[in-house]
């Protein structure tokens, strides 16, 4: 089976392999692995040692960001949200319900943020203290620049806090290059194709050290996560970890370096995505983005107009043609989305889009086009 | 390797060989084994199908406390804590930091809370909404039993919160006859023996609906986990879990059933710790409780009075034997712990003893009572 959705992604045999065996996470032997990994992450996010440090918390993307939220953006802070897409929501949801005060830049989730539109939000409300954006819109497939809204950000003297969850390790990250960055989060099963289960902040370490007392929650504050890395002699995880899936990461970040690092593997994911995008519109299929808008992490694409179109079955076609993608969607209108990421190849791709092409027969839908 | 840790445990092969595999969690074909989980962890919870409900959140034990206790406490209620040992302290710092007023009844880590203290607790304080148990105090191995306090808070009208991470699937939890329980919490990865990323909480429905509202966390909030598992035709994960950790909790699952249960581990575990429990004494050391107040899941000891002991170098030399415990103790006084829970055996401690005492030997520990 080929898993083209956008994480939990396709992993290699080499790095899942790892997941089989008991492991006592503070165990003096597994200590160097998870050093290292702090280490590896910090400079993949373009991170300088002594300035930026890495901040893993068990769980998945929600959890990493909220605690980014409640970390970063204090009591009396307000928060600016790029709202373009769902994992927008999500931000704006994960912070509302902490408390803090949310601002929104309404737009579609068919293009990014601009800068143009930064700026204004931030020039007309001087209390907002933070800007958020998400990296890459896991939901429709869109890409919001940091290398374009951080300049504006930093410009107005506010602070940056990077969704980077579907991105990171295929998008560049500069944090070196980008003070006004807080943080940038993401975890473990997207772009640097490990097992689910641990999300990880990169941020400043003078951020983090006055974020003390933020969170309202012993669970999500960075800043104890910070204090308890630096606890001498000790460098373990906080708290119990899935630390299966953090010894599987070590090996995939070894595979990440061996095919060339963020370049390389964001070159084989376009290369997958321009397959996939030309591929499908050959099918007579409707892309949900422009092509100048299609980011490398997913492909959406709207529901055909045939009656004879049904997610569920279509979903279940793919399957029974050895490819498994997500059997829901995050758009406004119906549409189906395929992972583009992953221990996967563009004739991985190739496959994939005979087998939608197979599938879209077997469920007999010949009206292709969007509705 | 023997893992004589109180979590993650010790796994049987079969278990964690299921986590070296890719899954989708959405998939239809992983939906049943999902929800098989929640009712077989439901119904060794003692809970009744309509009246309980299993609710599954990502990552370890502080995770889901904090979650019960923002989900249950609503703001401007008060939680008595009976605050004797480390986890007691956990549960302590979650609520407090979360924003939830506590009351304690303070104690030795050695015995138990008595009924007789919380009835005068609870009869003080009127204000007390909620009471908080650690059924298994993983810093000492003592026990709180849920029997004998529960009847308590229910003749004063106040609901109870258990704490049953290191516990659950060993000491008996009998939700039916406990209508004050509004929860257990647990995880995967201790007495059911699976391999950890997963925190569990089986709910009272009544209360789980009217928690709707009190969390201020969206992550953490249970009422939201349940509207979730209640939508039709999805019965999926809120989030992406660390699945691999689902799938291998099925396979524990069925070799707890093919155990004989709870009974059957409690006396494994038991064995386990007698044979622990006797095998240090006969090696002259002293144990840190009573006999009677000894719980089956850990043995903790007094580190010996002789100045050639030093816990790091204990450890190592024990692991050069083939036996991990923890490099870390949870008593106000220097101790070393031993876990009686996994996937060991009896025999499997009889071989730990003669390495505990080998290991003395090896870095020259001749008086070994307590300091």
């Amino acid at each position: 089976m080929l898993l083209l959705i956008p994480g939990p992604v396709q992993t290699r045999p080499e790095t899942r392999a790892v997941m089989a065996q008991d492991i006592a996470p503070w165990d003096h032997d597994f200590r160097p692995t998870y050093a290292a990994i702090r280490e590896r992450v910090r400079a993949i996010a373009g991170g300088i040692e002594g300035v930026h440090a890495t901040l893993p918390l068990q769980g998945c993307g929600h959890f990493i960001m909220e605690a980014a939220i409640r970390s970063f953006v204090p009591a009396g802070g307000k928060l600016l949200i790029a709202h373009n897409g769902s994992y927008a929501d999500r931000a704006v949801r994960l912070a509302r319900e902490a408390g803090r005060e949310v601002v929104t830049i309404p737009g579609p989730d068919t293009r990014p943020v601009t800068a143009a539109e930064v700026a204004a939000a931030l020039a007309a409300d001087p209390g907002i203290t933070h800007a958020a954006i998400v990296h890459h819109e896991t939901g429709s497939g869109i890409v919001n620049d940091p290398a374009v809204i951080g300049p504006v950000v930093r410009a107005a003297g506010r602070r940056l806090i990077l969704d980077s969850v579907s991105a990171f390790g295929a998008l560049p990250v500069d944090l070196a290059a980008h003070p006004e960055v807080d943080v940038v989060i993401f975890t473990s099963g997207k772009c640097l194709e490990g097992l689910p289960g641990i999300g990880f902040a990169v941020a400043r370490i003078d951020s983090v050290e006055a974020a003390a007392g933020n969170a309202g929650s012993w669970s999500f504050d960075l800043a104890d996560v910070y204090q308890h890395a630096l606890r001498a002699g000790w460098g373990s995880f906080r708290f119990t970890p899935p630390v299966q899936a953090l010894a599987a990461f070590k090996v995939a970040l070894d595979l990440f370096d061996a095919e060339g690092g963020q370049p390389a593997r964001l070159a084989r994911y376009q290369e997958n995505m321009r397959v996939l995008y030309d591929g499908v519109q050959a099918l007579g299929l409707t892309p949900y983005l422009e092509p100048r808008h299609q980011g490398p992490v997913i492909v959406t694409v709207h529901q055909p107009a045939d009656p004879a179109f049904e997610l569920q079955g279509f979903v279940d076609a793919l399957k029974a043609r050895g490819v498994l993608i997500s059997n829901f969607y995050n758009t406004k209108v119906p549409s189906f989305r395929i992972g583009c990421v992953g221990a996967i190849t563009p004739d991985d791709m190739r496959g994939a889009v005979a087998a939608i092409g197979g599938a879209l027969d077997d469920i007999g839908v010949r009206q292709r086009e969007a509705a």
